[in-house]
């Protein structure tokens, strides 16, 4: 099978009705139409083997994964998802491995009626970059910037689970942890809940740390969590504290929302959590001043052993 | 370095003023604003070293080369760039590698206007994804689907040059003749003219046969060309006949435009070619029925030994 085959492969099964869209897969650009007085919202997010999926990766789970983390980046902006480009380098190709993989993909995208409008496919290492493509009302957006001291920290979900998935190794691994490293869920509608009333958003990638540390860049703010507010996944539940809050707090790959609010709009998080069907945990405050503090149930501080996921290994 | 580092050293040299940028790298996503009364045109491509430009190609030329290509695409459809998303996998975080490879994107960047509002670093094999966004007013898009049996078949600029230098690698390639296969000019002014005119358009990636058989499915006719009209670049002016054709017909990379016009727009060509300062030659018509013949000044039918450039290998 050459480029052009695999390209129509995709083209036949992931036609999925959607709005706006003028000229699909097929000619040399997509023509898009943007919702009428809607801004666009676009990211870019590239999954390489043995980087940021283990090379055992199904190919079912490389498909979901890769429109999971795109979309987790509009939902960190409040962005209703609507269109997006792939870009699939494969080092042979493989029809079965393309039904597989794009069977994960559409799971994924049916659930939010995203529409695959642009492809390019390529013989090369294994890697999936993708281009997400959304719509937001103007000044609806949630930015990293608007952080405020006072402002309560929240996090969806748990936290530290995927990094322990993948410490483990998917032999290792219980089986229903699993989806936590290869399947997490895009908060798309969390994020469109929180436009208007977060003051700050960010999904978590490189672990909560790293992420909150971009956040309060962004807003020059402090941070101050207690450690054991932090949600504690099933894989996690037998740790010791130490190792435990270490996962939670640097490990990477949950694509949770962590978002700031002001405290007078707490009473926000019950409504939202009963609604979405989603846990929202208040793990701290934003403070004045630089940095992240991080207290222990005892007063002390704990700093855990690696800070942050950086795909170069620089201290950041 | 590290990624973040990486990212802020991007974000430093790339800032250029441009219309509609609410929000630009340094988000979870960019904001965009389309120009009232248009709608978006997306495309998104990527190069991997080794199968899209040889392994010893310079940085800038990379920076500059993986722009070009976005943009040809948009130039196919008679769009305006005004954005990009850069996806980038490099083996090692580089200083100097990153400068170099940021000008050539920037020189190319600046005669468009276009801006850089998206960027993901990660470690791997060397690969730059690009994912290019602009504006058309609905229905001016130029698309493939339009010829007509009658319609006269354009191509802009000369055809096989680049992959003359390819085969020649560059040690042997005359230093003058590499930027056929460097730094390819995107015919962005040439689309947004022909916007309108044009009865279908493609852009040469693959080789002019190949390219014309996209157009030619798509808008279900044949074509024949004649092989003494095929612009020739300087690189092959010296090769045989039949090796000369095998280079414009199905060598790759050289982003020029083929496109189809009624016979009674044929005066435009020369308004256009002087107001772009561009050559179009006239190579061959389309016809009823599917497939292309190729007619040498014999009049015999002339067949490339190579047909198409196809990244997996396949026959198309």
């Amino acid at each position: 099978m050459g480029e052009f085959q695999l390209i129509e492969q995709l083209q036949r099964q992931t036609r999925i009705p959607a709005p706006g869209v003028i000229l699909g897969i097929g000619d040399d650009a997509a023509v898009l139409e943007i919702p009428a007085g809607h801004h666009l919202v676009a990211a870019t997010d590239t999954l390489n083997a043995g980087v940021h999926f283990p090379v055992d990766t199904s190919p079912f789970d490389i498909g979901y994964k890769c429109l999971a983390v795109n979309l987790s980046d509009l939902a960190a902006m409040g962005a209703t998802p609507q269109w997006v480009l792939l870009s699939l380098s494969l080092p042979q190709a493989d029809t079965d491995w393309m039904e597989s993989f794009t069977a994960g993909f559409m799971s994924l995208a049916h659930v939010y009626g995203v529409a695959l409008v642009g492809g390019d496919t390529t013989s090369g290492p294994l890697s999936v970059g993708l281009t997400a493509l959304g719509s937001v009302e103007p000044g609806r957006q949630l930015v990293r910037s608007g952080a405020q001291a006072g402002d309560l920290i929240i996090v969806s979900g748990t936290v530290g689970g995927a990094a322990r998935v993948l410490d483990l190794g998917s032999e290792t691994a219980p089986e229903k942890d699993r989806v936590l490293l290869n399947r997490p869920q895009p908060r798309v509608r969390l994020g469109q809940a929180l436009s208007g009333h977060a003051s700050a958003c960010i999904d978590i990638s490189d672990g909560l740390l790293a992420d909150l540390a971009h956040l309060l860049k962004a807003s020059g703010c402090a941070a101050r969590l207690a450690t054991d507010k932090l949600p504690i996944p099933g894989i996690l539940a037998g740790l010791d504290d130490e190792r435990r809050w270490g996962y939670q707090l640097a490990g990477g790959d949950d694509y949770e929302l962590l978002f700031c609010l002001p405290k007078s709009s707490k009473a926000l998080l019950e409504i939202w959590s009963k609604e979405l069907d989603i846990g929202l945990s208040v793990i701290g405050t934003v403070e004045d001043g630089e940095g992240i503090s991080c207290i222990a149930p005892d007063g002390s501080e704990f700093l855990p052993g690696r800070t942050c996921w950086d795909h170069f290994g620089g201290e950041t």
